[in-house]
């Protein structure tokens, strides 16, 4: 019995991605037996691949019915209410699905009685490492960032020396040192700038200062009139609490900013205030990646580039997609390495008590299989009636 | 007698930079006696410096006809012709004056009585280094051509690795070894790509390879029928003919090209023809830095981005007007070091015999200087009669 995988063209404004690319799909035809590639026509064309590119790699370039009518579907956006309508029972939907954000398509996928694998709830363990698709696309987040802040800036990254003069540094600040951070702090270190980053997870220093830039310690001024753990533990919850105060002096200072933090399922921490803003120097960039999760900067237009106090503030939303080549070709990647890890003999069959699937399994058997997407929907439920 | 230098705003479509910034107008009325600035309303705004950013750094702030009604006038890019009616007898003009591209600028200035100075005409002497525009220009120009394909690249320029599998570096080759293409090789080099570097002038490879790229040679196939010393001529003058031929194979494995070749007086050198940029990967990006005089690429359109055969090619003819911090920074200083170099007693009065002086100086007492530029007018005048 052949096991066919469905590759659509992607629908989203904006989303040049596509989810399987040419060259890992030829891998994955060698791989395993008896497999059809349907790829409909022109889905690979954002991201530079012809369908020329994907019939050369031995896959069937068809018409957009034909994708959405295979075993798995592998998509990169989470599915549109008219991709939902497409799939049902016994068929596999894999692919960024935004389950905290919209667990009512979620829901829908449920009672269509689709098996639904998010990219987002690959667990973090090392063995699903190759799955993570979320790290992989941080990492383009964090490198265009840099990039895209150089690009605006009216100066140069590096110190330079010309036969004119010397040109200082410019100052990068990098809020949060997840994934995206860390590469931005990379990127930014290579093209020569003076690097701080910060986050409010003391841990992270060591990984922040092994790239070379500077930790960022917010002081506190507390009277110690207590024994020495509850003195600590009064200085963390001061440093968490007063975060946007107790940065500005070192964002006055700064001729880029670059916030990525983050709370799973809340809204982005405010690390950023307008006096903050209205502090740096005329001409200075703050990207903030948090964007599509309300912004670490009070002033961020999610999916705007602007202007405020003579500051350009950028609230991106989809990074990867402005490097498609690259993010295609990861992103492929891991879900390769997911279709991989549940194929049986050649079939589809995962096994959800496995950590992997159990994780990433969002709905299944016409539920949903997330307990904070079930809260979500729980809760929605409840302010209806 | 007060010596007064005038500031005007900058009147060129595009034009960002300023001629004096604040840091260096107060370190001039610092350093010479009885000195005024007068800045127009508003000439800092596209560097980002303010009327009271001059004000603070003792400045006079002014209207426009003032600033022209000073004794010396520093700007940026060639006078508009309501600039030239503007100047007068007596006056020094200091700038970028196109003195090749517009001749008939330089007769106005002449016949207007204007002593006109173009900083593209500093000789390049070691004394002069610090008058020297055009090198800190071309600097900022090799730069930002490198973050502007960077940006533009649908793919990462460092090799990367991430859990979800390794990316390759990018290839970069960078035409013309001068000062914007070391600084393009310098930064993509920065940015971790793997470059390659290309000069008709051998002499360069040295420099080249010492910025870590790689030089290329163009291999040449010719029967060896003749002396040695007739041998290696004959492969020089092939090799300059077969350019565009001979460096097809090198541009079809770049992902981007940066090209930067110019013959001082003469179009620049066609280097990249239609054939090359067919056979280069979809989302490749050419950066033309010899737009301004041509181009380096047949397919070039002057200050446009255009994608031709899936490639994307850029025009530039101001990169330094990005990038209008530095550039006013470090241009200011190359002006400012151009006024002490003729100050005596504080009244600036050149001596015309100095090498300095001699070369840059374009007009003086009623006629042009430079004999080239002469060559032009005479030609023209020739074609008129």
């Amino acid at each position: 019995m052949a096991l066919t995988i469905g590759v659509p063209r992607e629908t989203e404004p904006g989303e040049t991605r596509v989810a399987l690319v040419p060259d890992v799909a030829d891998r994955l035809l060698a791989t395993v037996d008896d497999l059809d590639i349907r790829v409909e026509e022109g889905a690979g064309q954002g991201a530079y691949h012809t369908d020329a590119d994907y019939d050369a790699a031995g896959c069937l370039v068809v018409g957009r019915d034909a994708t959405f009518d295979a075993d798995i579907i592998a998509k990169v956006a989470p599915p549109s209410d008219d991709e939902v309508d497409r799939l049902g029972e016994g068929q596999v939907l894999v692919g960024f699905l935004s389950p905290l954000e919209r667990p009512e398509t979620a829901q829908a996928l449920a009672d269509r009685g689709v098996t639904a694998l998010a990219m987002e709830l690959v667990p973090r363990i090392s063995r699903a490492q190759k799955l993570d698709a979320l790290s992989a696309m941080s990492s383009i987040g964090g490198y265009r960032a840099a990039i895209g802040a150089a690009e605006r800036l009216p100066a140069f990254f590096p110190l330079l020396t010309t036969a004119a003069g010397t040109v200082r540094p410019a100052r990068v600040l990098v809020l949060g040192a997840g994934v995206a951070g860390l590469q931005a702090i990379a990127t930014a270190k290579r093209l020569g700038a003076k690097v701080f980053g910060y986050d409010i997870r003391e841990p992270t220093r060591e990984e922040v200062e092994s790239l070379g830039a500077s930790f960022v310690e917010l002081e506190v001024d507390i009277e110690a009139d207590q024994d020495e753990s509850g003195y600590a533990e009064q200085v963390e919850k001061e440093k968490q609490e007063r975060q946007p105060e107790l940065l500005q002096p070192h964002l006055a200072e700064a001729d880029v900013v670059i916030s990525t933090a983050l709370i799973p399922g809340q809204p982005a921490p405010l690390l950023i205030n307008e006096e903050a803003v209205a502090a740096m120097d005329p001409g200075s960039v703050i990207v903030d990646l948090a964007a599509p999760n309300g912004g670490n900067c009070a002033l961020t237009e999610t999916g705007e580039e602007i202007v405020a106090h003579n500051v350009q503030i950028l609230g991106p939303t989809n990074l990867p997609a402005e490097m498609p080549v690259h993010a295609s070709e990861l992103y492929a990647k891991t879900v390769a390495a997911m279709i991989e890890e549940g194929l049986e003999a050649d079939a589809f069959a995962p096994d959800f008590d496995d950590e992997i699937f159990a994780e990433s399994c969002l709905t299944r058997d016409g539920t949903v299989q997330n307990d904070r997407v079930r809260g979500l929907l729980g809760t929605a439920e409840e302010a209806k009636a």
